[in-house]
């Protein structure tokens, strides 16, 4: 028997899902300055959205950077208290012309919501909002539960707003816990919590040699060539294995319990798919001695994104560059810390600079790595509720991602993080053709629902 | 005293230099397909320059790419016949911004002429041109020797379309020698004349990973990254002193004779200089137990120019970039050659193959090296000429860069070409800010008159 609120729900599939593609056709892109009207576009959107289902006190919070969307509706006396996170930026949709059809022109094909933020994180976080509608329409105004809802713009970007808003006015984001839907399920139809998450530290290393652009044929053999330079270096951050080569970087590095470990390992996973479909290259890389799902969500890793400087267009040009630029991250597991990570990183990178050569190393952002104890009464209550809807036994996982937000509410909040993603392996996160599933979006409003109905419900 | 001609070029000094400057104003970019229009209007004002000055059966001959410009006049009978060469394309003027005023708009400056082109090769191609309209214009319309003019397009991107004339109707180049104008004198005031070259291999490097951009968070740690592998193949072409590791790679590098490095070695040459105000390095590099004109003229080099791939913008993209490029060009001396060099390093570039990568490895262009014997009249007349202009000793010098079209010369029309050219070496070719000292330009004008007088009076 479902409740008012999930038939509700049901009866409203088709409008919910237009509302999320007039969020989707907003090009909210946080990285890129141009975009800036966007981003504020879509905190406007949202807002207005907020008032019009019911929430009381709706706020557009500047910060330093983007906006915050506040909202509340806290007269559920004596019930739980929780904190709805979501993010209305998107990444970048370049390359452009991988898409099949255009990243902010949503589209339906194959069951699927096409369009850049379709599942990172509008979509998510539009299921939130439209659990909230469908509890506010089906009760008479009225929550099983405290909400307060948070809304950022730059979590593509770091986060810097929000984690400053944290730890200056965490007396107006008070609840028992936090609701993050930014995650995905284990496999289609596998009802998922995530209860670990890794972090990160974003840097650039710069390399400096001549002083200006030099002719390759003049000063090829004596002028230091800054590509070379950062080559030489990040050949040795890792070793051919994937080892990652910084001095002590490993020694915090905490492994899974023995009861992770095997509950991962019964995990439907099959690594020659994973290869094939969602990776496509020949082999698999990394350290070995670890499985993928340990490799990707609790061993730390070192990625390369870009380098700019130099030439790069097509053809030829014989310069020595001024200077090249290495963006490099690496993820973090616990119990390393951003900051020694970054500290023992710098050091080493430092150690290495290549002759005729000066460095700059420097951090664009990082995020704390997480785990949640899966003894609470908010996880207790997720895993139930989506049993109920999915009619399947909840896996939990850990993410290889970072979503800094959550140590925030950890460390300032003193609260858990309640994880709980609707998101497929292969949605294309970060690049072309990101989907959501369709039905993952309603059925995920439904979890939402029926979760708080049970924590509205309990004594 | 000075001859009727030298005079002429003298009271024409303002004109000369304007009518460089209206060449230096068409962005003639080679290697951009956008600027092709440029390339092909340059071309058709030295053609009408040609025609202005008295040069007979004057055409613009179409290539495979941009067009040749020929002219001829043949008429003194007995005298020997020179094949001017020069070339009318530019390198891309990026960084923009770091140009002091636009690369465009040629301006004068502490007595140089700043623009992209200014010496390389506009410049020096035009002190042939108005060396001729001055013998012209002082001799009743006749020349001192039989004269051949052949301007190419395509010199920055490889020279294609020129390399295919001299091998298919090298009859209609038929001369005794060839003056090519595109290289530096060793120091101000310090008449100079180029007897070798470095020949030149540009190659890119593709490495592919995944099959499409993939997220850091979700895949790092099994995803295969192409900037990763590119760094680990980089790192192992050249060791940390600047040693070039392909196998067999120095096998057929030839010694400079011993005359040639006693005579290098009472050059004056400042090396703390050289790095201080010309490179600006905290080091010099490369390969060690040889000076620097040995490491810039007579060793074999690598560099790295750009590598292009992934997220280059401003600020954080946590992407695995499904595939990069490497930009890697190799200089060559004698007796290496394009073919084996270019076998040597693929071989090798492939055997470094890191886990979960597929490598194209692809030749851009190539040139041959050279060395030209000093023991023939026209490089004797030249340095005759050059002590009249300059009243100074002329040295010999090899220059580091490379102009395959003097080994095309060589090969197929089987004639020594002389390279008198009046750059200096902070001329910044290739680089913001180039110029020409205007001084240079127009006793770069005398010399070459002198010199055809020279030649014309021999018996």
């Amino acid at each position: 028997m479902s409740s008012a609120a999930v038939t509700f729900a049901r009866e409203n599939q088709p409008r919910f899902l237009e509302e999320l593609k007039t969020l989707l056709r907003i090009p909210s892109i946080s990285t890129l300055p141009e975009h800036a009207k966007d981003v504020a576009a879509a905190a406007n959107w949202l807002a207005a959205e907020l008032k019009r289902i019911g929430m009381e006190n709706v706020e557009i919070i500047p910060t330093s950077g983007h906006p915050l969307v506040y909202a509340d509706w806290l007269h559920a006396a004596g019930k739980p208290a929780v904190l709805c996170y979501g993010h209305y930026d998107v990444q970048p949709p370049d390359p452009l012309d991988e898409w099949t059809t255009p990243p902010f022109e949503p589209t339906e094909r194959n069951g699927n919501l096409y369009a850049r933020g379709a599942v990172d994180d509008k979509g998510q976080m539009m299921m939130h909002v439209k659990a909230l509608e469908s509890l506010f329409a089906a009760n008479g105004g009225k929550l099983p539960i405290n909400v307060r809802v948070i809304l950022e713009g730059e979590e593509e970007v770091g986060g810097e707003g929000i984690a400053a808003f944290v730890r200056e006015h965490g007396d107006r984001l008070k609840a028992d816990f936090a609701l993050v839907s930014d995650t995905e399920m284990f496999a289609p139809e596998l009802p998922t919590l995530c209860v670990g998450l890794r972090g990160m530290i974003y840097t650039e290393i710069e390399a400096r040699g001549a002083k200006t652009d030099l002719h390759s044929g003049m000063y090829g053999g004596a002028a230091p060539n800054p590509f070379v330079a950062l080559a030489q270096i990040i050949a040795q951050l890792k070793d051919s294995a994937g080892r990652i080569l910084i001095p002590g970087f490993y020694d915090a590095v905490k492994a899974p319990s023995s009861d992770e470990l095997k509950a991962w390992a019964s995990l439907p996973f099959d690594e020659e798919a994973y290869r094939e479909h969602e990776v496509g290259s020949p082999q698999l890389t990394g350290e070995p001695g670890f499985s993928v799902l340990e490799r990707t969500w609790a061993r730390p890793t070192l990625d390369v994104h870009g380098m700019p400087g130099g030439f790069t267009g097509a053809g030829a040009k014989t310069v020595i560059p001024a200077k090249a630029v290495a963006k490099v991250s690496m993820r973090l597991v616990p119990d390393q810390t951003p900051q020694q990570a970054f500290a023992q990183y710098k050091a080493y990178v430092e150690s290495l600079k290549p002759k005729g050569i000066e460095l700059d190393v420097r951090m664009i952002h990082s995020g704390d790595p997480i785990v949640i104890g899966t003894d609470n009464p908010y996880i207790e209550a997720a895993r139930e509720a989506m049993h109920q809807v999915w009619n399947k036994d909840t896996v939990f996982v850990r993410g290889g991602g970072s979503i800094p937000i959550v140590g925030d509410f950890e460390r300032h909040l003193k609260i858990p993080t309640v994880m709980m993603g609707f998101g497929l392996p292969d949605d294309n996160l970060h690049a072309p053709n990101e989907k959501f599933h369709i039905a993952n979006y309603h059925r995920g409003i439904e979890s939402i629902i029926v979760f708080f109905e049970r924590l509205g419900a309990a004594k």
